[in-house]
């Protein structure tokens, strides 16, 4: 069996990149001299910032594979404006490739979108094609709310996301639905905007027919479905006072949700009421939450223990979590991790 | 022992109540007539709504006193302007008042506050205290989002809503952290911006000194704590990077999350990982969700079943969630529920 982590952020980056970010910032408030290239960064420089971090975790934990995609905090669509917004991503983006071609065994790529507030995201998906097909990715990660904090976007259901989607189903990815670093004073970026980005994104769908105009649409809602699980029966009153089925058939081939849930009672519940078909392996590091669990002496976010632990699961349910659902999920994995697959 | 529930909404008001309000709205739009008065409603009108809906479900389902407020997605402070909310609170509080006096033994009142984008909450403390002090009430509703679903409200540790906590302490009455009807198109009332509104303010709380500046101040946050049992890890790996004690010691005598929550293995959860000290029985009815869980034949928000049926608690546990927290955290609730008590 592979271990397969699909939520992994480049948070580690070489110091160039925040460096080139601040001087494309910088240009955008004051245009006056020519736009700022990305500084040169040496393969020794990225190896040095992944051998230490990802790929050492990935090693102590046991984790073969993680679909990778550039700092979900720092993507910030809500600073500067569309052509900030391209050639950030495009920077990140490329340098998440360079991390691939340096560990192709352990990294797989997933692309930030160029989205910026106020522009239609039928934009990104040129970047979304260029990702996909140039430079091999197999997905991305939408942001449903590109004013960083204050939700004021249409719903995902909204026909303005339809030409995304489009490009989405034509290219057979998933999409991970995160929002960036929040600039809200009200609301802490990985302690309540991406759990609120999570909660909120889930009920947009459950009450829509996006799925029957995108039968194949594919959404991962991260940090395992932000407040969903541990209100199950919430969201299954809900979608049934409204005329919709359970929620283990609204979701089925379309919406799943990870194991970013740092403690076992967490991961318990969600493999207790989310259908094991639905639920993809994850950890978010290294992100979110640092350091160890003085309760359990071992990292929050080393979530590969507690699905190993829970037991609600078997071993054919940890199969589906930990490989079986992820490539069903990415079909465009099977081109990069078959070597591993056939050990 | 007495069954407390603290979270209940006159979601059934006589129709008058909305007549009033509509003729409030269309006042403010359009202020040149005399402002409305509320329309005479006789005690059989509010019998009726009373009898037919949360009594009866109080009767069925074996409580005994709600904690009663009025309905909080009709409290919408984003509607009109500070006199217009004014009127409103003042409106809906009263009706609270008449219903308690119905009904003595089996409703005691929480307030509504007269918030308004843009005025200093200060200005709800009057309310608050003629609520306390002539009508006899023992808690309130505090809105942390009057935008009505944009966030743009300084967080609940900010110095701007000090004025109103002083009160608080002053009368010796906890707030529930309650958002009122969405406005925003992005997120469902009850589905999910109740929740996230809730996540919100813990998170906000978790990282403050604010129960340094009111030691006494007791909050309690509703719908089970929104997302933060569930990622509770994710919580206490946060408070704990940021050098903070463990979430049962910041807590402890001042954040107090509810059991709505619509299924057993949510309610398990919650009672796995919060201290039981923490934890309120609350239904929320009649309220988010209405109906029968077609798996288990019980109204979803018939959450005594749940609190009953959880193998996380004992006896003594099923006390302090069912009476024993509620006659700590609402102290005023003394002089109302005396009799029964020593039953």
């Amino acid at each position: 069996m592979l271990i397969i982590d699909c939520h992994g952020h480049y948070t580690t980056a070489p110091a160039a990149l925040q460096k080139y970010r601040d001087a494309q910032i910088a240009h955008f408030k004051a245009p006056g001299s020519a736009a700022p290239a990305m500084p040169r960064m040496g393969d020794d420089e990225i190896r040095d910032s992944i051998e230490k971090n990802q790929l050492k975790l990935q090693r102590e934990r046991g984790a073969d594979i993680t679909i990778f995609s550039p700092r979900a905090s720092g993507m910030a669509h809500h600073v500067g404006d569309e052509s900030v917004s391209s050639a950030w991503a495009r920077a990140c983006n490329d340098l998440i490739k360079r991390v691939v071609d340096l560990y192709p065994e352990n990294f797989v790529g997933v692309c930030q979108l160029p989205q910026s507030p106020g522009v239609s995201v039928a934009r990104s998906a040129a970047e979304l094609e260029r990702c996909v097909v140039e430079l091999g990715f197999i997905g991305c990660n939408l942001n449903p709310d590109p004013s960083g904090g204050y939700f004021n976007s249409p719903p995902l259901t909204d026909k303005s996301w339809y030409p995304l989607y489009e490009k989405i189903v034509e290219l057979d990815v998933p999409a991970m639905i995160h929002v960036s670093g929040c600039c809200n004073p009200a609301m802490h970026t990985t302690g309540s905007y991406y759990l609120n980005a999570d909660t909120m994104a889930f009920m947009q769908l459950i009450l829509s027919d996006l799925f029957k105009d995108f039968p194949t649409l594919r959404l991962i809602i991260p940090h395992g479905g932000g407040a969903v699980p541990f209100h199950w029966g919430r969201f299954r009153g809900l979608a049934l006072n409204n005329g919709r089925p359970e929620l283990d058939e609204i979701i089925k081939n379309n919406i799943f949700f990870d194991t970013c849930v740092y403690h076992q009672p967490g991961i318990n519940l969600l493999a207790e009421v989310v259908p094991i078909d639905n639920i993809l392996f994850a950890s978010e590091m290294v992100g979110a939450v640092k350091g160890v669990d003085p309760r359990t002496g071992f990292n929050f976010d080393d979530t590969k223990r507690y699905v190993d632990a829970s037991p609600r699961l078997d071993d054919a349910g940890r199969r589906k979590i930990f490989e079986g659902n992820a490539r069903r999920v990415y079909p465009r994995l099977k081109a990069k991790a078959p070597a591993k697959a056939a050990v």
